[in-house]
This record gives structure tokens, sequence and C-alpha cells, in this order.
């Protein structure tokens, strides 16, 4: 071995998952999963490597050459380490698409790889859920997709008063800059990354860069005053003629009428500034965001993009919506209104204590007779057999049960079940001990 | 966007997991973790990019420059994706020795990176299951991996006349080159490099490089003979002094006493070929391999390591035995058994056909009131309502069973349940078809 100086550190921006931590994120994806059973959405999954290529046509050379790990194979192939899921997803969807039926309900669980400076809620890998629908025009898809996110949030315990899911429509968007602010058309795309920006900037910034892109001080304050609505009933009186038809403010329409209609009324509300960055997106386009002053911030959004698998087959026509769900923002979410279950790191297994004078053959079995029934169970192989250090094993580990068979018990077939919390010991026959065990633990009897 | 020609492949040598395939995954999975809860092994997880350090201390920098995706950070960072989990695991343990309470009962199952040839079982990037008990020198602990090893082969329902696991211990093949065959010391590790390449070299090319390395024509026949010992207790008789102490061989004869008591003795053989390649191995190795003579190799494998730690902690002395178990073998020895179950592709939800008489409302509520009884469901969205596409769709996502609520039956507030399998139809009231429901679903009611 040669060597090195090795640090016990994982890379900046990455994380080691000690077992308490991998608790916290299987817990995470078994209430998500337990979601999207419902929805009857199929999980798939991609590689970790990816042609540097199918980032660069969705994002733009620079900014993945930037933003990602990215390097050449010994064959001179450009590859980057996947920072997102959704140009492989589009790549699937566009390489089967004549043997898949739509629409499609997906999901995925992966972990991405992002080049950027770490700071709260940003690190450099984290763990993404993404869900889409591929194939529906109708609203009755945004409807879905909204609803199953309400859905994950109430399944985390979250109630209305915590989040609140912020709809826009980009179309809508560009309808009410054109329309109402009388943008001109090829400054819509500058006026609309200035409004992308506006919860990051001062609103003095903010007021400055839209009067640079030909704002009067009044149009600021028009602005400015549909950022305040919420309701999206307030918007049609901004509009001079409330007849015109207007294929955004249709579907955000549409969108609202069913959102009422399925009670998420109380969930969700409008809010002109959601853009999500994206040139991608088409329609509509939401956040949920953290109601508490703490973490005010999106927790995770998405929308309508209708041209991603056009990137990868040309003339298709397959629409997506759906969002992407990090573990970073959940965990914080989660932990800001404490929503993490304190028994997650319950043991509901049993050290089986091992005493000398007792054939070792006998403790395999008797762990043997355990699994068989269900029940997960360690055998003590520590070197200092004293009881003492049995339970002190058994305490660190949150191991509440212990089976105790001594000299005695061996001799006299019986079973010691000792109760760690409750400082109790039974004493059972070795033939008619498992329903009592069983009934400690809580595991359903045969 | 710009003009990209972008293929709908996926990375050479890496996978893309559809629905169908990640349903075998995913119960590949739940399979594996059953077993695992049992014998309540703990899951951990790292970080996908280490730094390429850690690697090269264990294996030696040639190795890990020809054989992972390695490069540089923006800071100059050497960094390397990860070939395999030991390094991780090991990292993580030597950083919190002092908080973990040995001995440590943990796995993972993360996704690996290698640059090699894709060939059959082999591809670049592949998902491993990892399992390792750190901190315990007593044989009962390779007893406890090897147990494992055999309890998960059994519980995908392999039989003893599909695999079989073989078992030797380095120490032992150490004493053996050099108290039976007279190996000098010195090279004894070629010798060893020469008996790892043995099954993938001509018989006639082994006996060359060995007599190129000082074996004459007896010793030969020597070593192929002892090649041929299966039952453990045959090796006594190669020893000229039966009595001697020698560590390696009572390891084994303990480790073979401990298989036979607690009755693993039918899945077991002693081969003095398997060494597992790696130098780390200090102790017990073993492979499971294919007994079918289509698939006839090694599936997985492992053994007890003593430096790992160390690596990362000078001084620090603890040991550590495990395996590592890969998706793409576990797949092939699979798939050649007929030990896939046919059903996991069926679909345990149900499709709401939709109307267009009726309220959409409707059939927002009555998805409701199955997903809050546990019933997973999609409301149709094809833009054609007619009943046979619906069914047409139906069948193609694998669903059999339909909710039909049609004009009549929306006014006489009655729901048709429809079993496409049995091609059956039967109408109940709206109040109380969901007990029905569940029984035609195999969904156990509250």
């Amino acid at each position: 071995m040669e060597d090195f100086n090795l640090s016990t550190m994982p890379y900046k921006g990455t994380r080691d998952f000690y077992p308490d931590e991998m608790r916290i994120r299987n817990w995470f994806y078994s209430v998500i999963k337990n979601v999207l059973d419902k929805y009857v959405y199929e999980e798939y999954n991609g590689p970790m490597l990816e042609s540097f290529d199918i980032y660069a046509a969705k994002s733009g050379v620079e900014i993945v050459e930037e933003q990602t790990y990215n390097f050449n194979d010994k064959s001179n192939r450009r590859l980057a380490i996947r920072p997102e899921m959704t140009p492989t997803v589009a790549r699937m969807v566009a390489a089967k698409l004549e043997q898949l039926t739509l629409p499609l309900r997906w999901f995925s669980i992966a972990n991405l790889l992002r080049y950027e400076k770490p700071q709260r809620g940003r690190v450099r890998e984290h763990w993404q859920v993404n869900v889409d629908m591929f194939g529906v025009w109708s609203l009755k898809s945004d409807l879905e997709i909204i609803s199953i996110a309400v859905d994950l949030m109430k399944a985390f315990k979250a109630d209305a008063s915590m989040f609140k899911v912020k709809i826009n429509n980009r179309k809508f968007f560009n309808e009410v800059l054109m329309k109402v602010l009388k943008v001109e058309k090829s400054r819509v795309q500058e006026v609309s990354k200035v409004i992308d920006k506006k919860g990051k900037i001062a609103s003095e910034d903010f007021k400055k860069w839209l009067m640079d892109l030909g704002f009067d001080e009044e149009k600021v304050i028009e602005l400015n005053s549909i950022f305040e609505i919420k309701d999206f009933n307030g918007i049609d009186k901004l509009f001079t003629d409330s007849t015109e038809d207007l294929p955004g403010r249709n579907e955000l329409t549409e969108l609202f009428a069913l959102i009422k209609e399925v009670g998420l009324a109380e969930y969700c509300e409008f809010d002109f500034s959601v853009i999500r960055g994206f040139d991608y997106y088409t329609g509509t386009v939401f956040e949920v965001n953290d109601k508490s002053p703490k973490n005010r911030r999106a927790l995770f959004g998405g929308g309508r993009y209708d041209n991603l698998i056009e990137m990868f087959k040309k003339g298709s026509n397959v629409t997506g919506i759906g969002f992407g769900f990090g573990d970073v923002t959940l965990k914080d979410f989660l932990e800001t209104h404490n929503l993490i279950p304190e028994n997650l790191n319950e043991n509901k297994s049993v050290l089986i204590s091992v005493f000398p004078n007792v054939p070792y053959s006998f403790y395999l079995e008797l762990s043997k007779e355990l699994h068989e029934n269900g029940i997960g169970n360690i055998i003590y192989m520590g070197d200092n057999l004293k009881l003492k250090k049995q339970m002190l094993f058994a305490e660190r580990k949150n191991i509440s049960t212990m089976i105790i068979v001594g000299d005695d018990e061996f001799s006299t077939k019986m079973v010691n079940i000792k109760m760690l919390n409750q400082k109790k010991e039974i004493k059972l026959q070795r033939d008619c001990y498992l329903d009592e065990l069983k009934d400690i633990l809580g595991i359903a009897k045969k």
C-alpha cells in the first residue's frame, strides 16, 4: 500500500449518509412512493453519465460547462455527470416512443451532481425525486401534477399553514406583459428575466432594471400591483377587453376552476412572479413555498414543457408536465416544521445474549427460529460476555428487547425476555415464547 | 435551442431502466432488504464522487487511472467516480470510529462506475449491494456473513442445486503454499497471482507459468490434486505434521465446523482456487458460484480484510468482513434459473373511465375516495372517450379493473366494476362498492 495522506472528509458539497441519516432518507422515499403508487406513477432510472450534448442542447454549452462535472472519456466522448433528470427522461421517452402507451406517468429518485458553491439548501450532490406526466395536453394533467405535489406535502403531515402552491402560466405571463403592460414582443424575454430575479434583488434595483428596459414609473407600480394579486379572479379587471380570447388566460382560468372543484383552493394561489427560470416551460408553472418566516423560499417547483422530446426526435409533439423535489430542501422544510418522526431510530429487533457454557449452536438455532418468524435479531459478538456489557450494547443500538438463555434457562428449556425500557423481564417456556415476543415487539402474528 | 445531433442511446456500458426493468430492480432490493433487516444490518450511503487518492491508496495509482472515471475539479482536486464502495465505507467508519458502537452491521445499495470493456455480466455502470460487518475477529462473524449470502440466494428461491458457496482462507492458502508445496516466502505472491488466474487460462499455460516459478512436474500434480478437494476434512492428510499450530488451518477448521452446526453444509464447499484477487483480503475468502453449466462463474464474493480502516486512521485495528453483489450478475443468475416472478408487472390499480356527460368533478371525487382507501387509480385522460379506447389503454398498462360510471350509473348512483381478465362486470351501489372492489383487487380491508 503506498503512502497517501487520506482525509476522512467527504468531497466538498457531498454528504455521507450514516444509518441515522439514511433512515430519514428512506422514510422520505417511502412516504413519497406511497403517494405516487396511489396515482399509479411508475419508477424509472437512467445512467449517472450522459453525453454532454443532451444538457448543452437544453441549457446552452456555457452553462453546462460551468455548472456540471464534465470531461472526455478515453475515446474522446464528451460526458457530464447528470445535473438533472429531465434530459435523461426525455431521451428515454424519445427512444421508445413507438412502443410506449401515452400518457406516461413516471417518476425517479436519483442522485444528481452540480458544480456549485455549497450553501444552505444547495449542495453539490443531492437526491431528487422527479415526477412527470407525458402526452396529455388537457389542463386535467396540470391539476393531477399539482394534486400530487399537495398530497406529497400532506403525506408528510404538512398543512395549509405551512406551505402554499404558487401558480402562474408562461403564456399568460407573456399576455400580461404584452396586453396589459404593453411590453414589445422583442423585449418580453428580457423583462421575464428581470422578473425571475425579483425575489433575489432589492426592490430599488428591480425598479431600475425595469426602467432600463423602457418601463415608466406608472408601469412599475402597475406591475407591482399585479404581484399583489393572490386570487386569480382578481386578474380580469387588468385586461381592457375581458372577452378577448387569450390562450394563457383561458388555461389559468380553467386550472383554477379545477383546483376549486377538487378542494385544493386553500393550498393554492396565483402568483405572477413565479416563472421558474428555465426557458423551456411553455404553460403552467408552479412552486411549492414554505410559509415559515425562517425558511421562506421555494421548496420545489415545475411546470409544462412541450419540446424536450423533440430535442431527440424531430417532429414529435409530446407534451410533458412535472416537477423535481430535492432531499436537502425537503429536509430543511420538515425540520423547520418539526415533521420528522422521532421513532425512526426505533429498532424492532432483539439481541440474543450469549453465555459461555451454553453451546453456540443453540443460539444459532434460536436466531434462525426468530428469522423464520420475521423477527430481526443479532447474536451478541463481543469478547466480554458480562450481561451488563451485553445490555449496554443493546442500548447503544436502540434495541430494547433481549433474549436471555443462560445455563439455567438452557437446561430447563426456558427463555427470558428482557424489556430494557421497562426494566422488566419475563420467563417463558422455550416452545411457547414466540407469540408473547411478537406482542412485545408489536409484530403481527401469523 | 442550439442544433445538436442528439442520440437516444444511453452512454456505452450504461443502462436505461424503463419501468419494467425498474420493477425487477426494485424487487431485487426488496428481497435483499428483507433478508438484511432480519440480520439487523443498517443501510448507509456515500457520495458518487470521492478523492482519487482513496482508491489509489488501496489499489495503486495505475489501476485507478486506468479503470475509473477520474478528473480534476476546478480547484484541482483529483476526483474519481466511485468504482466500488469499500473505500467509502472505510472512510466513513474511520471518520466516526469514536462515536460508533462496534460491531457495525452495515449495507448499501449504490451505483458504481468502472471504465471497462462492456461484456456479458460486465457493464460500466452497475448497482451493487455491499454487506459488511466491522469490528469482530471471531469466526462467528465469518459464519454470519456466509449465512447471509446463503439466505439471500434462498430468498430468491435458489436452492442447493443452483449455487455453491466456495470457501478458502488467505492465511491457510499461504500455509499450504509454504508448508505443503514448499514455495519460498518471497515467491508466495507471484504463485498466488498465477493461481488466481487459473480459471481464465488453459491448463497447459497454467502449468507452464507455475514451472517458470520453480514448480516441478510433481508439484503441479500435487497442486492440482488440492484443487480437487471439496470437503475441508480432506485437507489434513496433506500436512506432514497435522498437529502443527497453523492459524489459517485453525480458522478454516473452525469455520467449517460452524457451517456444519448451522446446517449450511449442503450449500458450502472448500475450494483452494478461490483467492478473490485483491491483495487486501487477510483471512476467509469466499465466492458464490452459479452451478448452471450455461453460466458457470462467480456471482459474487467477499472476505475478511483487516487494514482498510487503517488507511484513514493510522494505528486503528478494526477488522471487517463482507461481500459485494452486482445487479447484472444477479439478474443473469435469476434468468438462467427462471427465478424472476412473472407477476412483477401486475398492476393492482384501477382505471376510472371518463364519459363526456358526467361532471369531471365527480371522477375527481371518486379518485380521491379510492386514494383514501388505499386503492391506486388513474383517471382516463385520452381525447377519445370511446369505451373501447379506454379498455385498450387499461390493457396496455396491465390494469385489469375498470370503474365505469356513465350517464345512467351517475344518475342512479351506481358503479360498474369491470374485470377485464374475466370479461365480467358487476354493478353496485355507489355507497357500498368499496369492499367488493378491494376483494377483487386483493387489497386488505381495514
